[in-house]
């Protein structure tokens, strides 16, 4: 039987699973990515990975294992495999899809993690079905990545659906990218908790300090999900802030690129049902009304497994066109 | 020979052409709109606009008219032809597309302004030979149209491209659409004009409203250009003010499209050396470094002409997928 790999890389694990030729997962695995061990000894680690599956499936001497898919985060060149740069593994310019391709003596295509993203809820997920999708993800970071007339568009330098650091409050707070007001910046896991870190710093939000134990440095976006669960108006402020922000930008997304699905992921999507509400009313509060009729917000269907199934998604698309 | 025709449908006047299947223009004319004369009777003008043109090149009975594109204002379905509105010419759900082929016995295919702008500039224009980009034109309002991997993006509901109606300013002035904030709402000609005859009501803008003839109804965007063109300080701050701000919209655009090419049209980027400088500066310290460096801001190469000769590149397209 004839099969491919998917492997979703990780700053901590590296998740591994083979799928058959209709995406049906036979087995998956989960390691620490071990980052300490450099370069090389990750690339093997991978490698290792997907072989053991293999044994595990009782796929080594039976069927071929046609292409392997690999979501790396950062910036990448999809085309050659190079990753310019991953700081949570300390790499730069590193060919990852060479390298396992030697190992594994197959061919390895390599994706940003927010386009996997993309093509496994299209493919696999929410955006089953759909023409044009959107997939956002809102977590410590917010990244995006685009299915455009049935298709991945990656744009002229393979960096397209950088939702994140779209401006929506022009003189917002500085993001790492640089620029002011970047989405990321005012309404991402990381600004939730900066936000509510300074605000109990200050004294003005002592339900989630409590939450937090007293150490203001504890509090994370889950704190303030926590806090407001149980009515606490700083969170629900703080939260609804956020959520007004992500609004804004989707409303940008929906008058721009009219899709027919903006499939939502991330731990803050898991931030309450108000979080979700306020969003949705502020997108189509702001989006033209022929616009909003033709889009739906669905949550991600694949969850943590979005990256992997992704990464299967897009080992298929290549070993197809392969045959073709 | 075989030849196509393009409608640029105005408000005020129908400008039209016939070209060779190579893209040559080979005669063209404007005549009045006459929209008093309600639906059926522009959609006459139109006819009779072609068939004079067909006189004038000696095309009657040689060689077939192969195809006729058109441009119209507002939002239309580029499927079936009809246009749901168009403000400037009192129309509401008529079926322009039907009722112009059965006039000219020959397919025609009717496109929205910005996308057959996006069409023409990637055809013929300023971004020639690019796969990824974005046209912008900025007028009385602010319109775009998106060609991604190498083809005009249309989106579900066939309203992608709504540059104008991105949200720049959150709790900004009240667009005509009805959010807050658009970039049409505080960077449009009809922005620049609003917020200099208020200045000049108020007194704060003597250059601007002399220039007017001391009457501050009198006051547009090319006013205001030409006050700043003489150093005049008010005219060059709501210049810069709306530069910015065009600034931020192209950063968006880059940082979610990654397109090699913006190109550039409308009368207010006309404002001068100043105005491009603002814009092009705002843009690159927003977007995302490996982005920028893809993108070239151009102005538009076919002017006035845009619509036109869009509307020759769609019925050049169609006429090719027909003889497929």
């Amino acid at each position: 039987m004839d099969y491919v790999a998917g492997i979703d890389l990780g700053g901590t694990k590296i998740y591994s699973a083979l799928a058959d030729l209709d995406g049906n997962i036979l087995c998956e695995s989960k390691v620490p990515t071990e980052s300490w061990r450099g370069y090389e000894g990750v690339v093997e680690r991978m490698a290792a990975a997907i072989r053991d599956l293999q044994r595990e499936a009782r796929l080594v001497h039976h069927g071929r294992l046609l292409a392997v898919g690999v979501g790396a985060p950062g910036p990448l060149d999809s085309n050659t495999g190079v990753v310019y740069q991953a700081p949570n593994l300390g790499w730069r310019d590193v060919p990852l899809g060479k390298n396992l391709e030697s190992l594994l003596a197959t061919p390895v295509f390599v994706e940003n993690d927010a386009n996997l993203g993309a093509l496994g809820e299209h493919a696999f997920g929410a955006g089953r079905g759909s023409r044009d999708m959107v997939y956002v993800t809102v977590s410590t970071g917010i990244g995006g990545g685009l299915i455009l007339d049935g298709h991945l568009y990656r744009g002229a330098g393979m960096g397209a659906g950088e939702i994140g650091h779209m401006t929506v409050l022009s003189d917002g707070p500085r993001c790492r990218c640089g620029n002011k007001g970047c989405l990321e910046a005012v309404a991402s896991g990381t600004a939730i908790a900066r936000r509510a870190r300074r605000e109990a710093g200050a004294g003005t939000a002592p339900v989630i300090l409590e939450l937090a134990g007293g150490d203001p440095g504890k509090i994370t976006a889950v704190t303030v999900a926590e806090a407001a669960s149980r009515g606490d108006e700083r969170a629900l402020d703080i939260l609804t802030g956020a959520a007004r922000f992500i609004g804004i930008g989707l409303a940008n997304l929906v008058n721009l690129l009219n899709p027919s699905v903006i499939v939502l992921g991330g731990g803050v999507m898991e931030s309450g049902r108000l979080f979700w509400q306020v969003m949705d009313e502020e997108m189509r509060e702001r989006a033209l009304e022929r616009a909003c009729q033709t889009v739906r917000l669905v949550p991600t269907a694949l969850g943590p497994r979005v990256g992997v199934v992704g990464a299967i998604a897009l080992a298929l698309q290549r070993a197809r066109d392969g045959q073709d």
